[in-house]
């Protein structure tokens, strides 16, 4: 593995040697002092040409909890807006001492662009509506810890497929993993083209919630202007939202997560929200956990503590 | 103490025992290598919804000084633009592995709030007009080292009291420490009650110019607007200025504090601003060694070096 | 040598010293773990007042490289806009312990006025159109290692020197190192004095190609609106760009340096970027060596490992 770039480019034995890499992290996260000297004087640089404070600060932890340096790449105040190349950009933070890239972009590919032009690894930190690798591994992770495994289990992924990475990420890794996906969206909301994918289609989460393992929401878009996709809000939620009258009538054992910011009183409802069985706050610490794995595989780190 | 959000909360007993954790600090600080592992692999966030480039720096120099790692928050570029509460967000902080969080907000109650909302110590960093308990623990250690003491001693603070956050928390840190003060302002600056507080009110600085032990002037908040509350910037230094009369009026020991950043030729004159009894900068310093203190008292920890 | 402020201030020994430590420091940067603890401990604070992504993570690196902790100021969040003066700004930075400053600035002089505020060492990062010191530095070296000395080559430096500090630091630099330096611009971007520099003026590219061991291209500053300067961007290409025609008219042992970013199919043609000759990256590499050189000479660190 030289890029983590595409779940798409990985094995299921290879998702689940990181899977099992990252338990090894989760448990090293819970000692007193945690962090290990595994990728001392390395240097991991986060180039986010899109911005996303919430993974970058996670692959930052995940860096310094390995030891490693970071060198922060924040396009807002740069030469990118003296017209410089992408490939020029990130040519010179190679240049700069980078071992490692982590890339988030607008552009579908961009980070499989990157990984053509640099000597270093490259990490997809998100590509457009494309790919968003960690954060399957992360909701793999969160899913296996809960239930022990993945395969067999029954996973919804509710709302705007269409225009999600994660949700391309997660059927990927969850398919392969031996999960059986089943996709809950209006016609609108759902890519032009699912034939390939290994899922099944319901465009009522209703009729799912009583056979589901697993319900992943994803977040409604408010700031892409959302009424061009559905009616309203209230119409989203009183057909896709997580009420609490749909938690209710969920399976026992069954659990809900969403990758964040949460729209409270959209897409889920306050109440379970805050539910134990809601594993948010889960899929955010499990996510430190995963890009140290990430990290240590692609920089070759050795953990002779 | 678990967390560090009002001054109100300790008992003078606990602000002496900071102070003299501190001065310690202050003794590091000034070794060739300034730097303690006392907090290794401890993660301290700065989670300032509100920008204040000057406290956030301080507080990231002192969690280094004691060799934790750090995350900056930083709402303008984050999931805040897409209305994630703030409760989610301070938990999402922790979920990634922050052992502290220091809070500024611009909303009264904030930092308390947060700290109902997590498992780790919160420290205040400033809640609206309320509190800014840091902010008083430097400005009483900078009294205390200057003295010997802060009991018996004589502060006057000048200036816009009723929005300032710094004022509130002086006044009770040096009142609880043993301090008379005196709040020097006109009545539109002065908080509609302070018949609590345990301060004399002076409408002239004049008259209490040559009994004072320490003039702490307050900034005036230009980019507000004063002119509601005062008819000009010439009338209020007229007023309440500290020019270079008045500063030679003062008893030849007194001192002259102000919590930055200055507007000279205003609230300060320029000769006064430079001269060695404006312990502007003495502050600054000061506030890495108790931020020091308060982060190491938080996180319990050990200085075996 | 207290501060670095200007090429003027050093002596051709002094110049070829540094180079000599930067050498050093290349090889270190090219070990498995490019990290050495010379200035643990210490804290290089950067402080630009202008933006520039490039020089500052170059800094930052330099100074995560030689083990010391990173501050970085960044005045867009800060209390400039409260109208804080430049003296106190710096000096507020260095009460909080600050061991060194790196300064950008837009006014000429600036770093120079930083230093007569603090007792720290001061670097200036780039003050105006006048210096920008470690950028000569780092194009002196890129050339030394190239072809094993600096003395006797024919340099010409391309396109808008009037308004560029680069070009001023390398003609300093290039002429105290024994290079011929030949300047290669339209009348509207020469200095309006350049009698007292040790160069000669051209105002053909063509005519120098044949003859010199380096083409150093300026920047097209488009966004200073070039129009006002020169007829149009086609008319400044076919008089003074590195287009494929003139490249291939170069000695074949001669190369193409551009401080970055660059316009491609503007100041330097596509193919000529990518060649092998052109040592933009390099540059870009050799930047982190000589900062840490500076760095390193300021705080008087040691390299015993």
């Amino acid at each position: 593995m030289k890029h983590f770039i595409d779940i798409a480019d990985l094995e299921r034995h290879d998702l689940e040697s990181l899977l099992d890499e990252a338990d090894g992290f989760v448990e090293i996260l819970e000692r007193p002092i945690p962090k290990v000297p595994a990728l001392r004087g390395k240097t991991v640089t986060t180039a986010f040409f899109e911005p996303s404070t919430r993974t970058r600060l996670s692959f930052e932890r995940a860096a310094k909890a390995l030891s490693a340096d970071t060198m922060t790449f924040a396009p807002g105040t740069s030469s990118l807006s003296k017209g410089e190349s992408l490939k020029d950009t990130v040519q010179t933070l190679e240049a700069m001492g980078s071992d490692l890239l982590v890339v988030r972009h607008r552009a579908v590919g961009a980070a499989r662009r990157v990984s053509e032009w640099t000597s270093v690894p490259v990490v997809n930190g998100g590509d457009g509506a494309h790919q968003h690798p960690t954060q399957a591994l992360l909701d793999a992770l969160t899913i296996r810890r809960r239930f022990g495994k993945v395969e067999g289990l029954h996973v919804a992924i509710v709302g705007d497929i269409r225009h999600s990475r994660v949700a391309r990420s997660d059927v990927l890794a969850f398919s392969a993993l031996g999960a059986r996906v089943t996709l809950v969206a209006p016609r609108t909301l759902l890519p032009v083209v699912t034939d390939g994918w290994p899922v099944a289609v319901c465009a009522s989460l209703d009729e799912v919630l009583g056979e589901v393992d697993v319900v992943y929401l994803l977040r409604v878009q408010m700031e892409r202007g959302g009424a061009t996709v559905f009616p309203s809000l209230p119409e989203y939620v009183s057909r896709f939202g997580m009420t609490r009258q749909r938690f209710a009538a969920l399976r026992p054992e069954a659990i809900v997560m969403h990758p964040g910011p949460m729209n409270r009183g959209v897409e889920i409802a306050n109440e379970v929200a805050d539910d134990p069985r809601a594993l948010v706050l889960e899929q955010v610490a499990m996510g430190v956990a995963v890009r140290m794995a990430v990290l240590f595989r692609l920089l070759g780190g050795e953990l002779d503590e």
